[in-house]
């Protein structure tokens, strides 16, 4: 293949080599309908842009870094989709650095990451106090932290009102009638369990149901783990009516084991869930659950990194806690 | 940060910077032991590789792409893991690249990973006469075809054997003694569809019932599309007794849309999804599917990709066709 340069497209459009070459790095002092022109003459040519190159004149590689647990639990699929697809509007791509939920993985791919030199990293940390984040406000390089809030005024974050979320799915339940309410919580270190369990502890206080923590039973986000926390509770007969589940996959779980002990949702027990990924994808039932808008979370925190990227030197920072909201469908009576 | 230079290394560790260099680099002619110790001490001294400058000076990125239709899907997302663990075995990272299906996405897409510079990419392609391989023929570069087979022997490929599952898991229901068996396919163009529904045909043919192409529903890929099909089914009091679904996703929709029409799975009619996605996501029911391994292929497409990265000049073609399962849960009766 022939390799098509500047001065063909510049030749071939009538434009100069300098007007080619900032409309193919989407330069603002160009118009955009000029862009556009540019850009498509120069992918008929199929000229290939080098970004490499490109990336040591700029000081940027037009890349950045999602480091997360897992992108296959389908809620941090759907929002590593959400945030591919909104760095692609700004020029840029995602490298993907799965951390399995475990602090000493995620310090490594933030090293990694670095030594990529991504422009900016969006992080779901795995624990609370995590050494990564300390790390990254220490190498200086545009981050948000997503599924927490963070204390210090310098670091951005966007998240979704957990506490808030946990709250109203409990309140759900109590308002159907739902005294004992067990809580399928997450790992005990991630952020969003911690919030999730205040959000369900809030509503118990507010409806004088005293809290019993035997209620609260933790369930890793391992594939089988809450089918057989089920089946344990099945045995001992522990006696419950109604389940607060974690997150939406942890209540698919909890449907399954049910389904094999003869038990059906919601006429044997009310069950709502968390994230609303029936929203994306189909569950075999309707589910309550808590809407956290992944797409909102993901366009978000790419907005906040393309505008810390853009002002390496003095950037805003931007602490967002977004609203959730109780969708139901028919898992509670 | 006080930038660690190799030779900061080379006085902790005691071994030259030529030693350091190398074993920072995985290169094979320093021990195993070796390069594990100094890479530890470099991890532990705050070391961060310079990969971009790196990629000059050997002309490889360290990067490898993934080209699907979205990640979103769990089975894609499954997927997307395992590619991204088995090459950061091999140093590299994975940058994705979502076509959500579309012919004109998917060859943007490559032409964007080219303009990145990947040393290789896993595509799925979208369509049987995909433009977007003839021009990664075209450009040069290592890449890896999953989910179809490749007719040219110069192609590497790596795919589950798609017929035989469309044929064991229909075979599965004629066993049952179903006989009205629905197959709600994929998208047309998809080269999985045209597989899987030839393995649908066959085990019809092989129990001499006749094929009804009314039999055969294209269901999008995108959420709800299967339900709207199933509940315009039941209206028109379509009689069939079993489906086999293209995928567990679309299964999955087809036991939710009964269940608002107050049907239920096995007692209503059996089904058979595709993917095996439960093994890593429980589903609501006990779901029975065709198992294709995603592991498997995705591991197999790095390993691939690796070895004809390192033999640039002359590399072997590999074509790969997984043996696939049928695995039984109880969603057929």
């Amino acid at each position: 293949m022939q390799k098509v340069t500047l001065k063909d497209i510049a030749n071939r459009t009538g434009y100069t080599i300098n007007t080619v070459s900032r409309a193919l790095k989407n330069k603002n002092d160009i118009s955009l309908e000029t862009r556009k022109r540019i850009c498509q003459v120069a992918d008929e040519m199929g000229y290939i842009r080098n970004s490499v190159a490109g990336s040591l004149r700029t000081g940027l590689t037009l890349s950045i870094g999602i480091i997360a647990a897992n992108v296959s639990n389908p809620f941090f699929a759907i929002f590593s989709r959400e945030i591919e697809k909104r760095a692609y509007d700004y020029g840029y791509n995602v490298i993907i650095f799965n951390t399995y939920g475990e602090a000493d993985t995620e310090l490594k791919r933030v090293k990694d990451a670095l030594s990529k030199h991504v422009d900016g990293i969006v992080i779901s940390p795995c624990e609370m106090e995590s050494k990564s984040l300390a790390y990254l406000r220490e190498a200086g390089i545009p981050f948000v932290v997503i599924g927490r809030t963070h204390g210090d005024e310098d670091v951005n974050y966007v998240t979704a009102d957990d506490e808030k979320g946990g709250f109203l799915a409990t309140r759900h339940l109590i308002r159907h009638g739902h005294q004992k309410i067990l809580h399928l919580s997450g790992p005990r270190d991630v952020p969003s369990t911690i919030y999730r369990l205040n959000g369900y502890r809030k509503a118990l206080k507010e409806a004088n149901i005293p809290y019993d923590p035997r209620y609260v039973i933790e369930v890793g986000l391992g594939c089988g783990q809450c089918r057989q926390v089920i089946h344990q509770l099945a045995e001992n007969h522990f006696p419950f009516d109604a389940i607060f589940a974690f997150n939406d996959i942890i209540a698919a779980e909890a449907v399954y084991a049910a389904y094999e002990r003869g038990l059906k949702v919601p006429e044997d027990f009310s069950l709502v869930g968390f994230d609303n990924i029936q929203k994306d994808i189909l569950m075999s039932i309707p589910l309550d659950s808590i809407s956290t808008s992944a797409e909102s979370i993901g366009e978000k925190s790419v907005d906040i990194l393309m505008d810390n990227i853009k002002h390496r030197e003095h950037w805003a920072v931007c602490q967002e806690t977004l609203n959730v909201e109780l969708v139901t469908r028919g898992s509670v009576i």
